[in-house]
């Protein structure tokens, strides 16, 4: 029946504009009908947690049914699907046109019940809010700030807190230091510290970085320090304040901006704030009722029983709805975000982001644009940040005025999923373009992009340490849109299963150089190249080959063709199904390319610039 | 029936000599009975594992009866008692006269069935075995070699170990990194070495310290070295052979001698010779039944069943009866005990004797008599080394050719049962009594002493951390027969709970001033005092007072007296029990002291040098 009703989300014939839009435009469907109906043929939109409407859609011949409307329901999502009253065996019956099955936009499908309808989801969000050019079109490296670099003399590690443990060697392996209950009961440490990021901007500038993501440098008792304790301090074993303006200082000198972790949600028990430990002068809310800081948290039976991130009792929430958290935090001239932001930091990215609240998210990103000029927010979510529903609400990350982007987990699947062979070049495009679909146009530009963080495995690691992969995934990670982000050491083939054996010491002087080189190719490659930095993006699969498309036009762009079969595979470019608006195989007809020949597991790697012919590169 | 029957270990005229005798000695013994005796009386005389001899005693006239015997069963224990048929209610009936319950010696009593009678002790060596002077005359420092001193610029730790931790700060506390089941997982350092020692050999000669002996050296995976890796390879992180022989050659500059730790009953399992993982070239036994070290181990089940210390899988046994693992350890000419000796080793200190055979040791003793003159052997064991039974087998350490001394924890166990009240002084007096009777004269002057060491928790916090009380046993440590041993940082006031908290770093510029100047003068008095070092020793109480006697004659004494009361006490010197062949009150009233007031939990010193009059002091 599918043949006969047909509906393509990603066509402009049937949906235009493409993907999300903003508040109260207009957006018209079309579906083709080929099968005696009796008219008319409704499209249901259904405001998300809100009405129903049926919209009756009108012949435009050719067996097509069309209608024009206005998202007037405000930011969020709609889900939309069509029904048709259709003659069938000489009987009328009531078919539904809906999204397939996985979800996924595109082509969709009939189903004959309406409560069995996926329906496609049409994000509309509040305003375009691009995120600032330095940070859109840059390269970012993520810092685990203990396991980089110590820049001290003789290798010293600057005050070590009480009662901790150092690593014997740079090269000995991560491991917690836990009790019988498997609670840690000591923090071990390598040194890393600021001026030992000072030290090797020099080497991050040559590998093109132009942002450095840090992990909490706020004074706390851990390794992670997202348990913290001051957030008015850098941590001693870190540096002091005059430390960290000097990065920013040095860093600006090598055009580079810094993303500080934000960690708001919870505080560490060991806190000034919470004081479990009585480790800090004055009185915390764990330590009396009359502490200042007691409304603070929120206790269930003062004062043992409390909330906390994930029922980790070493990191009470803080209520970030009560206006003294809020003030403390973002809302006074000389808040967190405030003071930190004016010395001259590039933006936020904020940890569990889906704990705060739109509100405070809002609050948060004014406070930052007060603040700096020209600065980002983004945040940490896990899956598609367009429909993701935390704690029982439909989040608006990405529709205006709260995050720039997120921390892009979902690319990462795909491309492991890909290089793992889990799933097929047809999932992973399909997954790709839905994601394409469901998120602003702008927020997709500016996701937070990685192939592993300090929460995942080593990129390496995962792919069993094959250096070939490894080059894929990153040559993926940096043509896909939205902003790459290196995990530092990823780049010199760093490996490591969970944490914490995924937060080794940087390797220095035993980097693997064939990895580095490639990435700093890479590097070169997306900082120079237009599509790469404006460009659209398409991805598209035929039988066991993998094809991503960048381009700003039919003279510039990067196409990326992966071979995930373990036989060699020739690709005949006049075969490539012409899925989209895009025609792809335009391209390369213009280029005289009519087919590509590929090694098994390899991947070739195009790129045209104006005037020039195309460079392939043999991955 | 005592008062009527009545025989004294300790009294010269019921025995003679006193204590400990040589092989083939003639002994006398004479017992009183104002009983209506049916002659003869017996000496029953057991040799220890051998046979049983009744020796008729004969009338001396007085109601006493006398023989003198000649030991002529070896050497080893003799048991004894006494048979007597006396006339009790007109009957005639069998009593016997044996030790007290406790076994203690001195005064005995009467038993009335011969199964039931504890017999006296008298021990007979085989030939009088004198430690060399500067062992016996001297004060020993025990250094847990990684936690002593650091001696490297900087505080770098030399050589660290792969895959270990490094205590963060000195003062942080010791603990084991052990996984679920209580394995350790990996190793901790604090990074003390060799140099460290050189370093502080002006602060140890301040000290008074004559003997440093020193926690294993050799190459070992753990922080305490029992775990052997190479025994002829000094560990990497506390030097090499080089830092070694400048110890020795520094510490022979301020007259100090070196004892090692000698840790021969096993090895590591992860060491040259048992191999277990592989870390050392070669084949080990563990690794195949082909190793040249097979047979210097005993497995039940190849490989991984095997003996081992305690069942300790790290700490595989090795066969010192194997003449392969005889020659290696001490009888070839460059041995272990032969190679490390000749650098100018003062001597060594036996890890768990008990577990080496009579043989052994004997032929470790030759082997250190052939490579050093004048030097010394010591020996871990934990109870009265006179009659200890180990394996099943009666152990001959001190009755000549083996050990010259062995550790003393009986003394420590006295001392610390006085200061903290669960034993009384009279107990106490008996138990060193009981020693000094057990032990052959040379041996007892021989042990090594102490109050606490890497096996015990620290002396301090023994006893709560009272600094009188510390002094208390430190006086005492000084005074009795043997050689003091302090373990580091007792002077210090360093506290600790069991292994690992008992080994904390020493704590360098924080040491407490007045317990460290306490211990600099009871070295003073300790290496100045001729009745210390060759002097007779005594001990007596009355009711809740403790006497210690140290004499060459009535005109140099030391004495201490300690108030174990919460009351303050008055004792008369003419009061004093004369419980033995030595008059005290005599010495005292020369020098017209007629009495002693203490406050309660105080003890008095009082030091007799010739033509001098008495000091005191009050601790």
């Amino acid at each position: 029946m599918t043949e006969k009703i047909y509906y393509n989300s990603w066509l402009s014939e049937y949906k235009k504009p493409f993907g999300a839009v903003p508040i109260n435009q207009k957006v018209t469907f079309t579906i083709t009908c080929k099968w005696p109906v009796i008219e008319p043929v409704y499209l249901i939109v259904q405001k998300d947690f809100g009405d129903t409407f049926e919209v009756k859609m009108h012949s435009i011949g050719q067996f097509q049914y069309q209608v024009t409307i206005q998202l007037t329901e405000g930011q969020g999502l709609y889900y939309y699907f069509f029904k048709v009253l259709v003659q069938k065996d000489q009987k009328d019956e009531v078919v539904y046109y809906g999204n397939n099955q996985r979800f996924k936009g595109g082509e969709g499908q009939v189903y004959k019940q309406e409560h069995e309808v996926k329906p496609y989801q049409l994000t509309s969000y509040l305003y375009t809010d691009p995120s600032p050019k330095w940070y859109r079109e840059g390269i970012a490296y993520h810092i685990f700030v203990d396991r980089f670099y110590n820049g001290n003399e003789n290798g010293k590690v600057l005050n070590p807190k009480q009662n901790s443990f150092l690593y014997a060697n740079q090269e000995d392996l991560p491991m917690y230091i836990k009790d019988k209950n498997g609670e840690i009961v000591r923090w071990e440490f390598y040194g890393g510290n600021l001026t030992g990021i000072i030290q090797k901007l020099p080497y991050l500038k040559e590998m093109g970085i132009t942002i450095l993501y840090l992990s909490p440098l706020f004074e706390a008792r851990s390794n992670h320090k997202y348990d913290t304790g001051d957030y008015l301090k850098i941590d001693p074993m870190f540096g002091d304040e005059n430390t960290f303006k000097e990065l920013i200082q040095e860093a600006k000198e090598f055009e580079m901006r810094i993303i500080l972790d934000g960690v708001f949600n919870h505080s560490g028990a060991d806190s000034r704030y919470f004081n479990r430990y009585g480790t800090y002068p004055g009185m915390g809310a764990y330590q009396s009722k009359e502490s200042r800081y007691f409304e603070w948290y929120t206790f269930e039976k003062f004062p043992d029983r409390y909330e906390s991130w994930w029922g980790v009792k070493d990191l009470p929430k803080l209520n970030t709805q009560n206006p003294r958290v809020q003030s403390f935090l973002y809302k006074d001239q000389n808040s967190v975000i405030r003071k930190w932001s004016k010395l001259g930091l590039g933006g936020w990215r904020l940890d569990v982001a889906d704990e705060l609240s739109d509100d405070v998210l809002k609050g948060m990103r004014l406070a930052l644009e007060e603040t700096v000029e020209d600065s980002v927010l983004i945040g940490e979510v896990w899956e598609d940040a367009s429909n993701k529903i935390a704690y029982n609400k439909r989040r608006h990350y990405i529709e205006g005025g709260q995050l720039h982007g997120a921390m892009n987990y979902p690319f990462r699947e795909i491309i492991i999923g890909l290089l793992q062979r889990s799933i097929t070049p047809q999932e992973a495009a399909e997954k790709w373009m839905n994601l394409k679909e469901n998120y602003p146009a702008e927020a997709f530009k500016s996701n937070f992009n990685n192939i592993g963080t300090h929460d995942t495995e080593r990129i390496y690691t995962v792919l069993n340490q094959d250096v070939t992969k490894l080059k894929q995934a990153m040559a993926l990670l940096f043509i896909v849109p939205g902003v790459p982000c290196l995990y530092y050491g990823d780049e010199a083939g760093v490996a490591g299963k969970a944490d914490p054996d995924n937060r080794r010491m940087y390797p220095w002087g035993k980097e693997n150089k064939e990895i580095q080189t490639f990435v700093k190719k890479l590097a070169i490659i997306r900082s120079k190249e237009t599509s790469l930095k404006e460009g659209d993006f398409y991805s598209f699969s035929q039988d066991e080959l993998m094809g991503i498309v960048r381009f700003s036009n039919q003279e510039e762009f990067v196409i990326m063709i992966l071979n995930t079969a373990n036989k060699e595979k020739r690709l005949e470019i006049a075969d490539i199904p012409e899925q989209y608006d895009f025609k792809f195989s335009s391209f390369l007809d213009e280029n005289h390319l009519n087919h590509i020949q590929l090694q098994p597991n390899k991947a070739i790697l195009l790129v045209k610039e104006k005037s020039r012919s195309i460079k392939t590169t043999i991955i």
